[in-house]
């Protein structure tokens, strides 16, 4: 008799966006007439730019040539992105080995993989509100969950609690999806030094580094001294260079990483991803692969950075309508999110409606992402230039 | 503390491949003169088909167009790629509907992620010798594992075992890799009827149905009555378009499957795995599911007709050049492997040897797929027409 995985069952339904499609679709339908003006969905609307569809091409004219043709490649990626990616890292002077980095077809799916390789048996840390994947996968294999609130008190950036035996594996996303919030340096080395203290290991999620402005602010956890030795990172080319659709990314796994055995002897982190990946996955897409390390020329460097440009340009503008209303918000300035407090005390769902029927705006309610996020609201940069600027004037019309 | 998954440790390190590779190595680097014959890996050499080629052009000017750029798509795949699936059905007389075709990056990933909606109290059925993902992918989550002779007394066609409460989830393989052995219709029904009459699930892995001749043996397990009430089916364009380097397959979960939870209570498989997907996957790329439905249209089909028929040419070649020598062997005549005994009693790396020594002709050796892999040779039909006719030649002269 087949059984299931019962912790499965323990999985709350995933109503959010259900229900934001359900409300949307009603109105629509109500108001057939009125412009609607979608801030809601973290998906990039820029097209592709011009040397990722080139290199594409090329690729996909290889792949229909005998002499060209590419079978099966590395599950880990091909060397020439694998290269392009530790070059990406030096100009951080993050010294990373290639086969310290594996591709994938995104963070979303390594982020969830990787708790195929330790055991269920940890204790898991994870902010709230937050990315809803690492809470759902843990859930998944059965681990305990401890929360760590994000909020106002703390800027959104909660740093580690006084005990240091509290958890094995710690979830960090900066900048943050939600609240786009960001760590600076001091706060990452005390998360660094709390990992390292207690054996815990920071699963590290930097998908939207590229949205980092202020230099002084970290883009990798590994410009942090010992995170090499504590550390994963995830990251994406998704929000970097418009790759939702394309999927592409990329997880470093040191290999001074060591995790322990039930015997507390050490194993290396990046020996057992290595073993994952080769047996539960067969690589990316060589032409997708071609697609991606278009994005490390420097004409595709300077093609990401022109596109991350306008996204922070929308996100100027909104920050710039909150002021002008006096709502209270984070983020905006170094991502793509902006988490505002909901004004005159309404609840996430309560705002959600008033602009959607007030102003035909949508946003997402920040209690889908997590206890601490009710009573806020993420509206993304991720729009057009002249819907942003359109969905700000009706704000600060009501 | 972090600890990783034991299990991970019972693993055996998977020396096949490399082991080849440094023998072959070895032969080139002191016989530099000599030309080299692959027949091991299962890759194939065919580019990708025009109709592929050019719908892949096409959604790349897509995504290179702001109006047409597509973002996020559904984890489980685009409709356009489900229904063309569904209707590659239909021509067998098996109806589904869309949402239980999931649409994946490859059989690999799936065949290996499907592990997590299952308890790991189960005790699984392999078939030795087999696709060794199946083996490491659940010693990865811990369960004991029975393995169940595939011989030249069953024809490599293992039927189900007297006892029915033997297993509760069976992987098979149709036609076989690596012993290109093919269940017909009744040997398929009294597996599914044990399945039934067990409570097991049936992990039927048909990523080779495209190279089934015979028209009266089934392509797919859902042929047969019943089976959608104990089977999940793994399926792939991999072998049957060439994506092994573009990565794209589907996996059909039917609605009327059912697991247990602890409590013995029904639980419907299809929404666990639909769970699974949205959560630690974020689907195809836009750019390779429009290739892959190009697969399905009527161009698409009688262009990967044409490569098949290339690569089945390949297998009566070799399959001839056995019969000529008097090897004895099996495959070859719906599948594109051919697994040959070893000739004079020879083991299968003894075999590997004399081949690469004598011939400089590679293989790959049975041992390598399991126990009863002893003394048996992996042949594949994948090569080019010259090399395969050459290869053969020189078999002949030993």
């Amino acid at each position: 008799m087949a059984f299931i995985n019962d912790n499965y069952l323990e999985l709350k339904d995933s109503y959010l966006f259900a229900t934001i499609a359900k409300k949307v679709n009603e109105f629509v339908a109500a108001n057939p007439d009125k412009k609607l003006i979608r801030m809601g969905i973290g998906d990039v609307t820029l097209p592709l730019t011009p040397s990722v569809l080139t290199a594409m091409h090329e690729a996909i004219d290889e792949m229909g040539k005998k002499e060209s043709f590419k079978g099966y490649g590395p599950e880990q990626g091909y060397d020439f992105l694998r290269n392009a990616v530790k070059a990406y890292y030096e100009r951080i002077n993050v010294s990373l080995d290639a086969d310290e980095i594996f591709i994938s077809d995104g963070a979303k799916s390594d982020v969830g993989n990787i708790t195929d390789i330790f055991g269920n048996e940890n204790i898991v840390m994870i902010p709230d509100p937050v990315y809803p994947v690492y809470v759902d996968t843990n859930i998944m294999s059965g681990r305990e969950i401890v929360y760590l609130d994000s909020n106002a008190e703390n800027n959104f950036l909660p740093m580690p609690p006084q005990d240091d035996e509290m958890a094995d594996l710690i979830y960090l996303c900066s900048p943050n999806n939600p609240t786009g919030s960001v760590y600076n340096r001091e706060q990452l080395t005390a998360w660094v030094n709390y990992a390292k203290q207690s054996g815990a290991i920071i699963l590290y999620d930097a998908a939207y580094e590229a949205y980092i402005n202020d230099p002084s602010l970290p883009r990798s956890i590994f410009e942090i001294e010992g995170a090499k030795e504590c550390a994963i990172e995830f990251c994406s080319l998704s929000k970097t260079a418009g790759f939702t659709g394309t999927r592409c990314g990329y997880t470093i796994v040191p290999k001074a990483l060591v995790g322990y055995n039930t015997d507390g002897d050490e194993v290396v982190v990046n020996k057992l991803w290595n073993r994952r990946q080769t047996t539960k996955f067969n690589g990316v897409p060589y032409i997708i692969q071609k697609g991606a390390a278009a994005v490390f020329t420097e004409s595709g460097q300077k093609e990401i950075k022109d596109n991350v440009a306008y996204y922070m340009e929308n996100a100027r503008i909104i920050a710039q309508a909150m002021k002008e209303k006096g709502i209270e918000y984070v983020g905006g300035d170094n991502s793509p999110y902006i988490w505002l407090k909901c004004p005159n005390g309404m609840g996430s769902w309560e705002f959600f409606d008033y602009l959607l029927n007030e102003i035909a705006v949508v946003g997402t309610p920040g209690a889908g992402f997590g206890a601490n996020g009710e009573g806020y609201f993420r509206l993304t940069a991720f729009g057009g230039r002249e819907a942003t600027i359109e969905a700000m004037e009706r704000f600060k019309s009501i």
